[in-house]
């Protein structure tokens, strides 16, 4: 049986996870593709580095290069992380003719095209289903399951920090940083969360997605990003009321000649499939001109998850090794050269809006009358009953409305002296 | 740009669609993949068919063998239906050396092997995403995104034609019998419906995916099946007092050493994201020892969605020639020589068992000592308030039984003087 030799930069959690599903499922692997996986070298930082997955110390060494280097090693799996040293890695294993497998969004993020074009000059492929949705063969299913579809729509829960934290807010009611503290402590948060929680995480997945379902580089400096930090548990329960859930969400959207490709916190309908998808779990719902409506659902983190999307990627490259087809799915196919990003300030959507407002007589004509003014449309109203003379909410649903002339309207609502606090805005996506 | 020439084989919905796609996204298609995918010729019953998608007379021929034949026919798409003339027209085509591209379950089913054998021994392959879960890229999934993982349970909603009949009988509390009506009247279900809500047309698919997941070949009589025709809106209704939906599920789990592959009406948590299913979608949960837990949500049926898996396998077929790589995935790899399925009789499970009883004393306790004789254990019961002497429904939920265990119980239950109508038995998957 033929072999294919890997090499391994990354001991850590993900590496351990990729180190582990080889061995345990080593047989069944080679048995199902007619070859061998050997894992020959490992590069790590330090021998001594706790792990939880066992890696023997005869396969280990700390100088990366032993391994891109090594004229046995066939196939680079780079799982060091980072964008500095990590883009060193994996120039210098392309520039040898080596495919690369990497789980490192960040790195494709920064510097794809970069490293699609080296893959490119020689010879050889760079393969990263894992560096979005974890376990989920979301890239997979882009580019190889949908490739007679116009993708026209892509909604995706692609942080399950953010899901995790917005679903325990809903579920119990409670406020954001309080549920942030206990995800911490359970893990299920990093000890600085920003990356998470104000979405760049999240940022940095849609724009590889965005990219490859519209054949043109959506850098991540082009995403518009908003996080989870300003939704409080009265906007959950208003929304509810509403019929509607908050969820972080990814979007990709062809608008006209040009596409949204966004993540903020949206009002989605309760009876939409994505609505339900609770805790750290990932989805991604992507509708194609002739599939119609999807859903990919599963694990979008995590040591094992993560290990899954390599161990696919992994074969993919030994089988293109094997039938020597390294161009066969290239790492990206730009197609649209005139493709280019909507600025978010013509982005149209709905909106909820949440002002504190003093209860008296006339305030909402004077809201209603700077919306008017900008031809902005109200389609419903929450006003609970209050004392007057007390500060209520008063809850707005906008017709769909263009974020700049929403933004407008709402700096003049918010100088109104009958408002406190500062307005709440969200969008709203029907997802229809 | 190299270009591929089809010949296909059928020009009815799933023909007219798959020539739709090609003809829309042509142009995307060229470019994501490189080469141009060009449909020489079709091969139909009769020109004059009422087509709801138009296809131009010079490419329409009604001998099918001139396709086959063709010397410049690089891949056959093989969307006439039937096991019959379908299995002679896909042998031809291998044969003579060209991979072909099937949307056909009851072939696969009927004749894989036998199939192939034949591409193998031929340099060529056989693609058939379409045969399952229309337009979800559950195949590639399982053989490509998971071939890391070991699958120890998938559970499918395959059939949109039953799903969508439960979904409006536990909406509307409706009649099977009403509801099947409608949907007939509304073109969701045939006039002779027995294909789907007998289960039939799930046991084909149910045995495609127990195949791939477990490496070895289950032929669709290894398939324990019943249908939902005995599903009443009595049994929605208790089910959702427990907490559960009805869904007709197809089960494919390792036991043991062996594999059930199952399809039934299933009792499962409301909680789980498949009870959310609802119409004519198709969902498939997947575990895999690696990855986790994963669903797969999409149209199970219908023109385009089965168009969209059938062009997906025409870029693999295409690039695979491109690329000279015809076995990269080959149809089949049976890896698994001692895999069995296992007897419907030795499976466990819990079950839901409705029964219509006299309501006067003692009626219980002798139920109860039947089971109890047998080891089988009673988890809750549910007795309506009645008035003694009526027949009233008895609602029983059984702890994991043997299947034979619980049939011979039954038997002896249904023969009890105060037990009336025969029994109603339904499994529970926990899903967990």
């Amino acid at each position: 049986m033929q072999q294919v030799n890997l090499g391994m930069i990354g001991g850590g959690t993900v590496g351990g996870g990729v180190y582990q599903a080889l061995q345990r499922n080593a047989e069944l692997l080679a048995a199902r593709l007619g070859l061998q996986l050997r894992l020959r070298r490992i590069a790590v930082k330090a021998f001594d580095e706790p792990r939880k997955v066992h890696i023997p110390r005869r396969l280990m060494t700390t100088h990366w290069r032993e391994v891109v280097e090594d004229s046995k090693t066939d196939l680079v799996v780079e799982l060091a992380g980072g964008t500095t040293v990590a883009r060193t890695m994996v120039l210098a294993a392309l520039s040898r003719g080596k495919p690369v497998v990497t789980a490192n969004k960040a790195l494709i993020s920064a510097h794809g095209p970069e490293l699609f074009e080296a893959a490119r000059r020689h010879g050889t492929n760079l393969y990263y289903e894992a560096s979005v949705g974890g376990g989920i063969p979301i890239i997979k299913a882009l580019r190889e399951g949908f490739v007679g579809n116009r993708i026209t729509h892509l909604y995706g829960i692609v942080n399950g920090t953010c899901n995790y934290i917005l679903t325990r807010m809903k579920d119990e009611g409670a406020e954001f940083g309080e549920i942030l503290q206990q995800a911490q402590a359970a893990g299920y948060a990093e000890a600085e969360p920003s990356l998470d929680v104000d979405g760049h995480d999240s940022l940095l997945k849609v724009g590889i997605l965005a990219s490859l379902a519209h054949g043109f580089w959506v850098a991540p400096g082009q995403v518009y990003v908003e996080g989870i930090r300003q939704v409080t548990p009265l906007d959950i329960q208003f929304a509810g009321i509403l019929g509607y859930t908050i969820k972080l969400l990814g979007i990709v959207k062809r608008v006209g000649a040009r596409v949204q490709a966004s993540v903020y916190p949206a009002l989605i309908p309760d009876a939409h499939v994505l609505a339900g998808i609770s805790g750290v779990y990932n989805a991604i719902f992507v509708r194609g001109d002739v599939v119609g409506d999807t859903l990919f659902y599963g694990r979008g983190a995590g040591q094992d998850a993560t290990a899954s999307a390599v161990v696919s990627d992994l074969a993919d490259a030994a089988l293109d090794l094997r039938f020597g087809s390294p161009h066969r799915i290239p790492p990206f196919q730009p197609y649209d050269r005139a493709g280019v990003v909507l600025p978010i300030a013509d982005a149209v959507s709905r909106y909820y809006l949440r002002l504190s407002v003093i209860d008296r007589p006339g305030v909402l004509a004077r809201i209603a009358a700077i919306l008017g003014q900008a031809r902005i449309g109200i389609s419903s109203v929450i006003q609970p009953e209050g004392h007057e003379g007390e500060s209520v909410p008063l809850i707005l649903m906008i017709h769909d409305a263009r974020d700049a002339a929403m933004g407008k309207a709402l700096a003049r609502i918010a100088r109104l002296p009958a408002v406190r606090e500062t307005p709440v805005m969200f969008r709203v996506e029907p997802l229809d």
